[in-house]
């Protein structure tokens, strides 16, 4: 019997973000990503989320390394904590483990990481594996997808792309070799299905270029552009347009000035001598001079376009005449802080521009016919979407058919299935542990259910916390009640409700002493009804209640 | 000196929702709408925020009567509330009083609506004040504008409005009114910001009755259309469209059944006899033969349409052939919910409609071409941009400018200023109590900073309470500490930091001890402060911590 290839997506199935695909074949797992996830607003007080890794943990053995795609958080940000547990070799692009090394040295992470550089057109030999990098674009720089040569077949994963025409860099994915592997055959392929429900094409790049230049050329002040700062791309445009229009660029935001560093010395942004000045520079310099590029298109509470907005920020200060680029579209989830951000920008007397329609940002995602395109180059008999929440999965499955790949050799999967495949075949064959571990602070995973059930209540209607001091053995009323509460009702003026509550208390106590109830877990569940009864009655809140018993 | 018109927006400057302004002229104050806000992501627990009435209340003698330009919870959600305390008159269309008598009973609110119809082209004299009702097209029915006219001059305030030059009920917004005002002078404009950042025309609302013909001609099975159930022109193109395509339509969701309801009763619906059928009825008839009309098309948890795609209602179940359309846009802050029922529709086989490209969704409120439109018409002295967050003010003051009116005459406001009016000039000469007023199960206001920033601690990082008792005397530990954490951490996997913690605190006791420390508040605080560095020590989390001491 011949081996098979087993394909377990770990993660970016029925969500955007961590990232995460095992490949096993025989004695040997090669890993593509290992991503983050951003906390969903159930997650309450969670930082991020990382793939659980039980399976690879679990195989620990046989996993030979780490293949990464490109830099950003939802294909990197989970190594930290993955090469901690296991200790193999990382490849990747010289950027994207420039980028993968800052984010870990910025985070204070002290596990190693075994970097090591691939160039795309490269091929990587790991145990049964020959991984293959190809160039791909997409909103960041030096990505690449993977042909994974397996002794069943070649499997594509394209890593986050799109199709852009006229590439910022000039580097264009690498149809050639697409086509290649497509006249040679691929097995299985897997691809990004981000916007697989956006019709025609993702505009290229360039667009945002020319409205950059537009832009600067019109402001009569200060123009502001705030980006991701993982966008090489976008930044190179930024500079392109402030060069032609004699203004000077000042970097504000530490994440940004990172990877303009880490990109200029790695030779990713080619930036004219004299160019960038510092902030403290761009004050002597007329405002119709000045660039300023900076993060903070998400909204984030301390990013520095955030701080700027609401003028909290130390160095810059929004004037009436400054113009303000939203380089990017909201994150989902992230809406409502970023109209705030523009609101406050508005205020200080800045003209935003932020619409969509505004030409100032493009996805880095290909649109529909790019991807029938890319089925039609790669031709896989089998085919997995990947990287995309359930709907785009289905829509891309949608337009899979439409190009002509049979309905049984598309696979909607979700995060721990097995995908078993011989050279003709392919079957769900099982599923192994998958799922989301919660980082919160210094904990990974030690917040569960519970906890969050927990702070859902906390969050909702507050603690009521009632303190009575009883006898040991007869459990007579020795000091108390007391009751205190946080986050339920402004206790200085809820005085009555406060003493009532206790009255409350005290008649279930002498309840429970007629009853000669003397244990001690019936008479908490006894005060906590009362309460939770009564505080309903009287607030329409339901606190959580917690009776304290101290036995003297 | 002759008197002057003062103008005092109370909500809906700098905020979508909680609409509310008051025209006061010598000792007679009137009030256009009531509305609520929905709580903003920072507020946890808070069930509605409604205007802060203090001004209407320290001037109650004055107030003659509350005018509503339509049924939306915007406009008349915060209505319960404010007759509970002003004892007035409330002036509406037939249909805006019927849906908010319903909502009054629906929350059980006890209060009385002393509710007067108008219908559009009548005026009700008001003390100084007449006030006419105008025709104007949204996303509901019988919607008005108002022309105030006072002794200083004629206040046009346009409610929510668009142009729909194809009304679903053939009633255009009145131009001829409108023109007639602009002929005769109007002192001051106050028109709908919403879409002030939006290029072009709305397109009209029978977009989407072709939208919805298309579909159920095409759709193989039923056909779920999830709408606003305040949209009567929606649910009638729905209705039109089952009608025409030989389907039957069953109504799903109390809201909807309400306003169906309502609505057919009051004569805002026309509904083809025998087109209605129950929920129960429907299961008889060929898939191909339904259409089901339902609410949630914000992924509201208990709405029909979240239950359905949690495969959780009691009635409904997704099969696959399924077309759901939801014919709506998410409401800022609703987006992830929405994309979640979204999923799970897909994830029960249904095909979902859902891309704003789709056109199974028009906006109520008027473009930018719209709203220059009505400036032209109305030819306003001075104009006071309302109803929209700051940005759109700013581009509707931007629109007024461009079409010519000067920008010392136009006022981006913010609740609570007063703008005061005589025929000539105009200014802004104080400000007003204006602001939220937090409503949270039954209490009203009571619920402020202290306690959501109590909650906002405990939602991150939950809370460890630590339970000591101490003679009364000699502050000598009699028993304990015990801990408890709630939303903390894992209490059953973390007993190695609970005890450290109860040594830490045992130690932090025996020193102040040792120093003589007897005092119960510096005890606790050093107990806190023990035990926060502790523990963000160990997991990098700041719960709140609740030192208690029972004192024996």
């Amino acid at each position: 019997m011949p081996e098979k290839l087993r394909v377990v997506p770990l993660g970016g199935l029925g969500e955007i973000g961590k990232n995460m695909t095992a490949f096993e074949f025989g004695n040997e797992i090669i890993v593509v990503d290992a991503g983050l996830a951003f906390p969903e607003a159930e997650m309450l007080g969670v930082d991020l989320v990382i793939p659980d890794i039980s399976f690879l943990l679990e195989n620990r053995d046989k996993v030979r390394g780490i293949f990464l795609t490109h830099g950003h958080e939802d294909h990197i940000g989970g190594l930290p904590y993955v090469v901690r547990e296991l200790d193999v070799p990382v490849y990747g692009t010289r950027l994207t483990l420039g980028v993968a090394r800052a984010k870990m040295a910025d985070q204070g992470s002290n596990a190693f990481l075994d970097a090591r550089v691939v160039t795309v057109g490269q091929t990587v030999r790991c145990g049964a594996f020959r991984v293959e990098f190809f160039r791909v674009n997409h909103s960041a720089a030096d990505c690449a997808g993977l042909a994974i040569h397996t002794p069943v077949g070649t499997v594509i994963h394209t890593g986050d792309f799109k199709l852009d025409q006229t590439p910022v860099d000039g580097n264009l994915t690498d149809f050639h070799r697409l086509a290649e592997f497509g006249a040679n055959g691929v097995l299985l392929l897997l691809s990004d299905s981000t916007n697989a429900d956006r019709p025609g094409y993702t505009p290229s790049e360039k667009l945002v270029g020319g409205t950059l230049n537009r832009i600067m050329v019109n402001a009569p002040g200060r123009v502001l552009v705030a980006s991701f700062a993982s966008h090489v791309p976008r930044i190179q445009q930024v500079i392109d347009a402030a060069a032609s229009n004699g203004r000077k660029v000042g970097v504000v935001g530490r994440s940004m000035e990172t990877v303009v560093q880490v990109a200029n010395e790695l030779g990713y942004l080619r930036i004219p001598q004299g160019l960038l000045v510092t902030v403290e520079e761009l004050d002597l310099l007329p405002r119709s001079r000045v660039v300023i590029l900076t993060t903070g298109s998400q909204g984030e509470p301390m990013s520095a376009l955030t701080r700027i907005a609401n003028d909290d920020h130390r160095k810059v200060r929004i004037e009436p005449g400054d113009v303000v680029l939203i380089a990017a579209t909201p994150v989902p989830g992230n809406e409502t802080m970023v109209t705030r951000t523009i609101d406050n920008l508005f205020r200080r007397g800045a003209d935003v521009i932020y619409e969509p329609s505004a030409g100032v940002h493009v996805s880095g995602h290909a649109s529909q016919e790019e991807l029938k395109l890319m089925l039609n180059v790669v031709k896989p008999r089998f085919f997995l979407p990947v990287h995309g929440e359930y709907r785009h999965l289905v829509h891309h499955a949608h337009l899979a058919e439409s190009v002509g790949i049979p309905s049984k050799n598309i696979f909607i999967g979700e995060n721990g299935m097995v995908l078993e495949l011989t050279p003709n075949e392919a079957h769900v064959t099982g599923r192994v542990t998958a799922g989301n571990v919660l980082v919160d602070g210094l904990g990974v995973g030690d917040v569960g259910t519970v906890v969050l059930r927990d702070r859902k209540q906390l969050s909702e209607d507050g603690i009521f916390i009632v303190v009575v001091a009883l006898n040991t053995e007869t459990a007579q009323l020795i000091s108390g009640p007391d009751v205190i509460s946080r986050g339920f009702i402004y206790m200085r003026e809820s005085e009555a409700l406060l003493e009532e509550s206790k009255e409350k208390v005290k008649a279930a106590l002498s309840d429970c002493g007629a009853k000669k109830v003397s244990d001690w877990s019936t008479i908490k569940s006894v005060v906590k009804d009362t309460l939770s009864r009564f505080l309903y009655e009287r607030t329409g809140r339901r606190p959580m209640i917690l009776p304290i018993i101290v036995e003297v």
